[in-house]
């Protein structure tokens, strides 16, 4: 990117061009003062705590070290309430899974507001009751904030931001990059619904069902597979901005596999799939809040399905990993179509 | 609050009205959501990581419990940049001396951009290199981030969020509540110069010296006190929004403690004392980017003003808790006034 370019709404889809804004502006400019990875969130080994100089203590073992995940991301869904959740809801869910797909059990959340001037108190109270409750659903806590206000015109009502600390249980790795040949690929539940409520309220358009959000936490989902799995559980991931579409390239591209979707597999609710129609949109590209894609190792999906089911998903075993690369969609009618990582924006402001 | 009341500017001063707010909505919202304290940043207690539960795995044993530091802040700093620093350097510098004054050692910072459509990539480029200039300089990285963009006209060029997490050495407990009577007050050098600085730039005055931002981490200051006064070091705070008068008057009610300041003592650069002047703002009120105050036993002010200079701070010993409540400044005739916690916003969108 050139330095007379300018940011468009595009570069906060969640796809290609953000890929690409994120690589070559950021990931560029931060240079080695940069520790991440393409996963959400980043895993870090704690040495044991070293004493105060004061004190003196011994080197640590190997036994002692902890690993903790961490990640974070803002949220500037507009409107701020739809059905289904809220900009409140949406942040720690968000948060939450981001931690949760790295097979960390959440333990603390941040909360930071970004509020315009004017702004009714009892929005921001609206707001805060949904982030306890969300929290309290998801079992973690919220243990430290800030809040900062700017002049009526300088923000959109409300921005908030949540970052998340979580431990990864000893011998757990998943990640993007764990996807093998052979891997059979879960979806939790149905897609499409958290960005179809979102458009749908901002818009004004009614659909004979109203589709509600899916915006829900999914460490319970994450632990009973991780729990059950261990180490057949190879990626989680939440395809939230861009969708499964981009889920799954990201998830090819890192693992350096090919990976083949059933269409007719893949579960989408009639009233998503007939808004997205109206609309125009592609609901492999549509933003999901409460859903996880899972690669396992080959056999065991049945299994994994049974626990998530358990715990209340309706998963549906959609396709596989091969050798290759890129994501195919084996389509209703018997053909393939390459479906690709979205590139830009289609739906803006969506969480 | 009433519902049917709006926020305003006033709320994101970091005053009585922003503790007002974060009490009465945001934390009274939460409920027991919330493990927060009123320091800025909260430490938490990880017990030994379980193992999946595939493995199997003994009970964690007390010894291996470690405690990390977990911050977040963000930064809505107008202008962008400013004489001394720019909205990438703060929001590195405020989250390290966030968890640097609970004597944590900073190993990694999130960081999260919401950016208006329309910013000049040259920008985003300036600030995320003076990212990477402050987090090697603190010896922190940068672990995991996000980036949002919204619509031209709902943000104000860019915000920052970073959060943040450390590792409390063992033994140390260096917070807020920790103030005892006869402890000494130390402030690591002049106070004012980052709100002179930012205020300067946006309302295009010209002083005779350029006042610029004091905005620097403190991990290195913080943790040369940590080890060199161990158990002698009952508080650190670094006085950002509201300034000194702020956090001597959150220390003063969190430790139960009175606080006596010498005015004559606390160092002020001179062109900071001037433009504080012309503007009609009390000095004690403005807010600081690397500045901190301590709080150490009776008899070893001496041993940490030495501890902050080697690292090359302009340290004095500026007064002393007592038995009581409140905070009080000797003032240069001799008389004596109460410093009480800024109640508004004087100065707005300073970090």
């Amino acid at each position: 990117m050139k330095d007379t370019d300018r940011i468009l709404l595009a570069h906060g889809g969640g796809g290609e061009m953000t890929a690409r804004l994120v690589e070559e502006v950021i990931l560029k400019g931060l240079g080695d003062a940069c520790v991440g990875s393409l996963d959400d969130s980043v895993v870090l080994e704690l040495a044991a705590a070293p004493g105060s100089g004061a004190k003196g203590r011994t080197a640590p073992t190997k036994a002692t070290a902890q690993r903790i995940a961490f990640t974070t991301d803002s949220f500037v869904v507009k409107p701020l309430f739809f059905p289904g959740g809220d900009v409140g809801r949406l942040a720690v869910c968000g948060t939450v899974n981001d931690l949760s797909m790295r097979g960390a059990r959440p333990i603390a959340l941040s909360l930071a507001f970004i509020i315009e001037e004017g702004l009714e108190v009892s929005v921001l109270r609206r707001v805060v009751e949904s982030v306890a409750e969300a929290a309290h659903e998801a079992g973690v806590t919220i243990a430290t904030g800030d809040t900062k206000v700017v002049e009526r015109g300088s923000a959109d009502g409300l921005f908030v931001n949540t970052a998340g600390v979580g431990i990864v249980p000893d011998g757990v790795e998943v990640s993007l990059g764990n996807a093998r040949p052979g891997d059979e690929v879960i979806i939790s539940g149905p897609i499409g619904n958290h960005a179809i409520a979102v458009l749908a309220q901002r818009e004004g358009l009614a659909f004979e069902t109203v589709v509600k959000s899916d915006a829900a936490p999914l460490n319970r989902q994450a632990g009973a597979l991780v729990a059950r799995l261990g180490a057949n559980l190879h990626v989680m991931n939440d395809p939230t901005r861009s969708g499964l579409a981009m889920s799954l390239n990201t998830i090819s591209c890192a693992s350096n596999v090919a990976v083949e979707i059933d269409e007719t597999a893949v579960p989408v609710d009639s009233a998503v799939a007939f808004a997205a129609e109206m609309l125009g949109l592609d609901v492999f590209t549509l933003a999901n809040e409460g859903k996880l894609v899972a690669f396992v190792a080959e056999g065991t999906a049945k299994e994994a399905v049974s626990v998530l089911a358990a715990q209340g998903a309706h998963p549906a075993v959609i396709g596989r990993a091969k050798e290759g690369r890129g994501v195919s969609l084996v389509t209703t009618g018997g053909g393939r179509r390459i479906l690709e990582a979205p590139y830009g924006e289609e739906a803006p402001r969506i969480c």
